[in-house]
């Protein structure tokens, strides 16, 4: 199903803008409902404002001879993002201005872009330059760059309470499977696990955005409502490919989101590293930006930028693996069932320990007890103890080694016998204390 | 000395009530005065109640053809405790319903009890199940299971100011050696060698209590008083095994107690591990609940849980040395001693260093000085330099790797010639602080 | 230049007060213009007082035959410091109580002086006691000890701000290299570089004083104007021995002064090493003091008492070299446009990112982009991301592991284009911050 999705989404001609956006949305949200929301050229975000829309149809470059040295049906990485419509006969040198290799990859097409000033140019394998021996080539490029819209993606599962989880991924990348199929498969896989479920406490919202500009957009369209109501989010991206996960932290650096994912990822047992925030990356630098700081970070495997391959044409189906897709896709839903699970509890009981055997939770006789048993009581002790209205379950879970959500359970049963009452989940607390005055 | 009182201890019958507690605080007052308190049956202790109370003639489990293969006088850890009366024939099958065994210790009588849920029960090794052949089994229980009292024994030293040291140990457990005579054993030592002092800061609370229920007792009772004196408390248990010693930290984790324990093992030299807060252990739970968040840890040796035969009839005489236990007295007086002689200063001159050879602290003349020289100027410069009103000795000590009551002289010293002043123990600010609204 | 210095310096019998300060000062002054100013003896500096001048013309001790032993024109050590005048003949008993030798290095004369309590006495190398059979001596010593005054050097340089950094030498001691030669020169050296800079935005302060009495002195009578202007200051002494480097903190530990040492010391790549403020040293011990809690530190190489011939005439010319100097000079001049470059920031654009490649600031084009390009990139990218009032450029720098003073230009760039305002020196928050009420 997965790479189903992959091989039909990856030849779409991707960009920032353009149909192959409304594609790409249409097809994902055969898995959960996505609402496509169209915003003028012109619209301003901030200090930026959405450019015209891009659209192609050809675009080719043919030597002397009449041979088709580029051609974009090929590889749509052949065709620089944003190239405007041109049409000529160039000299030599002309094109060469406009030719971009990368010679540390020679057999890589490079992927460049120019979204905000027009221009126009090819993308192609360094090791191909000798072909280039004409003096005069032709040039086509057929493509409409002209006011239109641009087009982002949004769904929404609606929980209990009027708190949020955000996910953000990217869906403006042509051909490529790292960076970025991964992204939006990931995502959308995580969005349908969960669009049934009746039992969520968060609401949760699923972005589908050109990169900067989609979230720039958003943010400024609906930047406070996201700090009233998120308590965290990521940056679903680059998540198709590595042995470890790599979580980067929000730039708050301390917040739920954070929390959340390290502790999960350190329950996991499975490998990763961590990275500080930095403004090298994708989404989560308009996110955590100062005016509003939301709590965003961004789980991934290996990360743009860390692989040779990245924004080229070799960043292709080879690179990325469904297992990997998968285990991304299940450790995210792990992450989940934590935010869900975790609640801030405070002990009615303060004076010494409660009596536990006369309610039924610990046994009367001291002796041999069965690994449940013995894992139960340490559950029951250690949330009485340390259940003082500041510590959450995961905090009360690590002394014991223990994941959040496992504690779920034994918590709800001391809700149950009136033993702990829960205060707010503890996002609550800190998202007030997060946005800038 | 203490191992003649641990011989003449070892055998009693002790419980949570009845005679054997009584009969142990007599032989440990023989020492230091402990006065005995009674607290009848039905006592309210916040969530628990004092139960009733328990006491043995005899009891035995004999086969078809009158052989004795249980005998509590051989071992009373053969007993259930607080197996209520019981007199009768019974089948195998309804005698092995009543007998415990530990089956990954075949030579141990584990140690059980029940408290709470009137029942009764035998203790044997497992590897002596096969001698359980018969069909019909002759049990007698001669015990007394009745409205009565529970004892707690406390002992007290007068010194010049109204704060408190609070020393905890347990006076419950039948015929076992590290867990417990250990501590009842070291804490008596303790009390002993302070007792006729004159010239202690601190008053000096040494309770002798039935685990949980005791201090619970005891707290109920006495809790918002300990409250408003203690600056330090130790649960004494587990002291009489093993190279190292155990300090588990109070709940809070950063009290006085803490402090000054970490200090003194620190500077000690010895080998010692330092455990958290957590709510397996002993008094300490009901001493640090969020009622009362007192300044208690536990210094230790081998704890409990960390060594095979604990709580079993494993842990005798064998496993403990009159060494261990002398050494465990002594640092526990190292301890005192550091909390005696810790105070908090600040230096009266602020602008520049005080001229110290004009008052005798300095030699005039530079040249080679005597190591006691040396380290008296440096103990004197640093006292000066540091003394803030905020660092006690402690700190000051530790920025020369000193022991803070060697600084205490110097300290003295300085006061005598008006470069310090007292301002007061650090242990009365923290009091303050600790206290739960 | 700077051996030269040295050569001339090195014979002049300097001390606490005498006319050795006064000549070492006018020699220094041919560098940078420093003003002498003289305090009668008497004058109060909190619990000290200047006490009276000296001056030696001569001083010998001659054995029974008319040898001479010791000659205070050989070696200024010799005589030691604040000798009374003397002249007699004194059996071999009573010499033997004037004479100071060093055992534990027996070719050395040790450094020895009685400035507060009036004394005779001569140092000698330890070798040497067996030429002392006679059985009584001639001793010389042609001194004045008399009302007098108190010789400091001051050196100032206006800068744009009102602003100041401290840096402190000392000038009391005889014919030793290491302690202290290195320090007036290398900070004579500094303040040379100094001196004709108008683009200074620091004032300068240059004190070069007796240790010890002399900083009392200073802030006896200007401590409250350092308080109020200093922003970092540092003990220039034992800066002329060693590989590595070594930085004794501020007793704050946290100021400007430490943080802006730090920073330039781990960006050098050379190896140092740093040790916490303790009262064993030299002014910073003065400066540091409660009453004024300076930021003061000391950046030194192999710091005294760290070698073996500290303190004896052994701490000569083959122990320092030229290089060591004027490498030192060197780290204090990058420490000096570190603290002239920094300022703290706050991006003015705090919704989303900023568009830089609109202000020229980023390529439109992805593509290729020079390692120049990259790194300014970065530095404009991060100056953006972290200037919130709080971090500044030092702190922003080392997120990429840059010098804080290269930041300065890209930073500069961005408040041209408005993208940041200058808050204000983090300098000045901590001023306020560190005075003692």
């Amino acid at each position: 199903m997965l790479m189903d999705l992959f091989d039909r989404l990856f030849p779409i001609n991707r960009s920032i803008t353009g149909n192959g956006v409304r594609e790409t949305l249409h097809i994902l949200g055969e898995c959960a409902p996505i609402r496509q929301r169209e915003f003028p050229t012109g619209t301003v975000c901030f200090d930026w404002t959405v450019p015209k829309e891009w659209n192609v149809r050809d675009a080719y470059v043919k030597d002397g001879q009449g041979r088709t040295l580029i051609d974009f049906k090929a590889n749509n990485l052949h065709l620089m993002g944003y190239s405007k419509p041109f049409r000529g006969y160039v000299s030599r040198n002309e094109l060469m201005e406009h030719l971009y290799t990368k010679p540390d990859l020679p057999d890589a097409i490079p992927y460049v872009m120019s979204y905000y000033r027009e221009d126009w140019g090819f993308c192609v394998e360094h090791r191909r330059l000798p072909e280039f021996t004409d003096d005069w080539y032709e040039v086509v490029i057929d493509s409409d760059l002209e006011d239109g819209h641009m087009t982002i993606g949004e769904g929404f599962i609606r929980g209990s309470s009027d708190r949020e989880i955000l996910l953000s991924t990217y869906v403006c990348h042509p051909s490529m499977a790292i960076n970025e199929l991964s992204g939006p498969l990931v995502q959308t896989m995580i969005y349908r696990a969960l669009k049934d479920r009746k039992d969520l406490k968060y609401n949760y919202r699923f972005l589908y955005l050109p990169e900067t500009i989609g979230s720039l957009l958003y943010l400024s369209q609906h930047g406070d409502e996201l700090v009233a109501k998120v308590d965290a989010g990521y940056v679903v991206t680059c998540v198709g490919h590595g042995e470890a996960f790599t979580y980067k932290k929000s730039k708050r650096g301390d917040t739920l989101a954070d929390k959340a994912a390290l502790h999960v990822l350190k329950q996991s047992g499975k490998p990763y590293k961590v990275v500080e925030w930095n403004p090298f990356g994708s989404d989560e630098r308009q996110y955590c930006s100062e005016g509003f700081r939301l709590p965003v970070g961004s789980l991934m495997r290996t990360m743009y930028g860390e692989y040779p391959e990245y924004h080229t044409s070799l960043d292709n189906r080879s690179l990325i693996s469904e297992q990997v897709l998968q285990e991304t896709v299940d450790m995210y839903l792990a992450l989940i069932e934590t935010l869900e699970a975790n609640e801030t509890y405070v002990c009615t009981h303060i004076h010494g320990e409660p009596k536990l055997d006369k309610r039924g939770l610990y046994p009367y006789t001291g002796g041999t007890r069965t690994p449940e048993q013995k894992l139960r009581i340490l559950q029951t002790t250690h949330l009485i103890a340390f259940s003082d209205g500041q510590r959450d379950l995961m905090d009360i879970a690590e002394t014991l080694n223990l994941a959040g959500k496992d504690m779920k359970e034994a918590a709800l049963q001391l809700v149950e016998h009136g033993l702990l009452r829960n205060v707010r989940t503890s996002s609550e607390l800190q998202t007030a204390a997060g946005k800038r005055d």
